[in-house]
């Protein structure tokens, strides 16, 4: 990812979170439908369906191995039972990175997934070559218990950094996973993925006789810890190429978010396609359950209480309008007018200046800047800067700034 | 500049800032020496004037014309009366561009700055053609009332933006202004240019038989205004070249600062040097000035209670070492650890990481990471990366991210 975001309270607080995109029902997955977004046009023909249940050909299940305090699930393990499997994995690009996206750089067939094994409790990072081999045993022992190669295991962590893995209880807890797989295990495997997520992130949907399943979880600190984001896609469609397939569809959902403009060290997706269904998966249906997760995240990011999106129009080119688009949406006056709801574009003009800054510009006035819903009530927010210097455009969902943010970050020390 | 600071709270409560780097005294200056950072380093011989004092050739005046509500004087004037004066000016890299700054840009002579114009209560940024006009007119009427020539005069604004400016009252506040001219003036000069500081900024140092006087102002948001910077510096030393000199001083001082990474539109830093005093300005004394000057901005800050300073060594090149230093010092992450003293090395590494986003990079332990003082009660904290990569160093200044920022930022509406 290019970018990430750091998310989720430590706190179950919900007092300053009022305006959230939509609250928890009772089962803690939000009320209403998955792809309730503004920013979502779903494709069409789309069945929503019992979000535990996976897309056929797929197993999980979730379980509690000790990492976490308070014996929440903190293993999670997922397998694909299909005689074909194709995959596709991306990973972050901090150069500070963690052992499990060591491993899966260096010893994973990415193309050819079968499984993937997640701790929940510890990151797992700056761990040294002790945490690179507890990685690979981690990855040894799920494809022991499920009878795979190891080089088809995908493994995952997040949590708590610098501090070595009880790998020992790590190991067990992915035994015990392995004897407790299911076709309906998809919303315990969202659940044993969280960190401080205040709801898990998951959806099963439906179009023309292809489904796709997948869980993501956005993660905020609850020690010192770094903020990932892990997302899992599985579908009985058949995706022939899956890499570029995934990373057209990451380009408009993943790498389209900040929370904080901080770039995880364990960020992790991964696509898994077995072509049972025998078609296709249908045009847009990836796209849509990435954009809705991926707006899930930033909605649940640290603090957060709002969502916007910023679209940087009539830019030299798409890249100088992303550049612009990124520094709005990381501004952290920006950030503040929309917690603020202050519909303030003088902000706006300031952080899309700096990002070109040294060129002519024409003047940004409130002419070329829309920025009227930063002062609605509105959960989701636009606003729009005009550039009038070419064809390009960009556009970047962000969450807003407030003193939850700060509260959970200063006030959890180490 | 290149990173300037928005700064200072528009709220004068002082309990989340006891932890200041100095009480303000009743003068409204703080107390004890004003080269009092850790990190300034006096270069010997220096003694502390009365700050009211200019150095000898200059006079200035503040006055209040009504732009500020409640009476506050909003137009400082400084004028140098010497037969010779070399100057040197730089400007904000902003691309949106206040109409002060396009007029010193394109109609001042920077190297033969005589007076300097300055107002406190409106930016006269995004006002269109009518602002530029605006601004012209207010130089034009500086120059008249002081008898000199329109391109010596350089025009400095800051305060609210987006708003038309109120010409008429400025121009009679820059008549009243010239007619108070004084040599004392420099305490009044720097109050003339606050708008949020807490307190003003300023200092007359001799050494060597050379006096350097020097106000500056870090501003915040009173109303959507514009975080600007402005740094005016006179001297009857003699200074050849006045551009490279303020240019390289400037390089480690208002260039190495950050409060919220943000530049503004309207930044200006002028350099005056009559040359009366028949020597040549002692080596170091105007860099400890505007060190001192930048320290006093970051401690200023929108919400800020303390200043972080960030070393980065062993960089492949200087250059590699300052986009991480400047990475670090503008995380959240590692700002709201600042603010709650956390020495979460962690943090830091993410962050390193991410601004080297796709290389190789050794582990960041904490072997290679110096947190500590992140934890202290200290003021100022001092942390450091080495990296192992090569000979490159680079050190940036940065201020905590606080519940008082957000406050500020997000509850003072448009």
């Amino acid at each position: 990812m290019k970018h990430d975001s750091a998310t989720s309270s430590g706190d179950t607080s919900t007092s300053p979170r009022s305006a959230r995109l939509a609250p928890a029902g009772v089962s803690g997955r939000p009320e209403g439908p998955f792809l309730r977004s503004r920013w979502v046009k779903s494709p069409g023909g789309v069945e929503e369906l019992d979000p535990a249940a996976l897309a056929p050909g797929f197993r999980a299940a979730g379980v509690a191995c000790g990492l976490k305090d308070g014996g929440e699930t903190d293993v999670g393990l997922l397998v694909c039972d299909a005689a074909e499997v194709r995959s596709a994995m991306a990973l972050t690009r901090n150069a500070a990175v963690a052992a499990p996206v060591r491993v899966c750089r260096e010893e994973c067939d990415a193309d050819a997934i079968r499984a993937v094994a997640v701790n929940s409790g510890n990151a797992n990072a700056a761990t040294g070559e002790q945490g690179y081999r507890d990685a690979v045993a981690m990855r040894d022992a799920a494809a022991e218990a499920l009878g795979t190669e190891p080089r088809g295991v995908a493994v995952a962590e997040t949590g708590v950094i610098g501090v070595p893995l009880d790998v020992k209880a790590l190991l067990a807890g992915v035994a015990a996973a392995a004897s407790e797989l299911s076709e309906t295990g998809g919303l315990e495997f969202a659940r044993a993925i969280m960190t401080t997520d205040r709801r898990p992130k998951q959806a099963t949907l439906r179009a023309d006789g292809v489904t796709v399943s997948a869980q993501a979880k956005g993660a905020g600190m609850i020690e010192p810890g770094f903020a990932t984001m892990l997302c899992f896609v599985q579908t009985d469609g058949a995706v022939d190429d899956p890499d570029p397939v995934l990373r057209t569809a990451l380009a408009e959902s993943m790498e389209r978010i900040t929370v904080d403009g901080q770039m995880s060290t364990n960020d992790m997706v991964v696509l898994q396609a077995t072509g049972a269904a025998g078609r296709p998966v249908p045009a847009g249906l990836l796209d849509v359950v990435l954009l809705q997760l991926a707006l899930e995240i930033v909605a649940d990011g640290e603090g957060a209480t709002r969502v916007g999106r910023v679209e940087v129009r009539e830019a030299i080119h798409d890249d100088e309008a992303e550049r612009v688009a990124r520094a709005v949406a990381n501004s952290p006056l920006v950030k503040t007018a929309l917690y603020g709801r202050d519909p303030n574009w003088g902000r706006i003009a300031q952080a899309a200046g700096m990002a070109l800054a040294g060129e002519e510009l024409e003047e940004l006035g409130p002419e070329r800047i829309e920025a009227s819903e930063l002062g609605d009530e509105t959960a989701e927010a636009e606003i729009s800067v005009t550039l009038g210097r070419g064809p390009g455009r960009a556009h970047v969902y962000f969450s807003d700034l407030t003193h939850d943010y700060v509260r959970i970050n200063a006030e959890y020390t180490t």
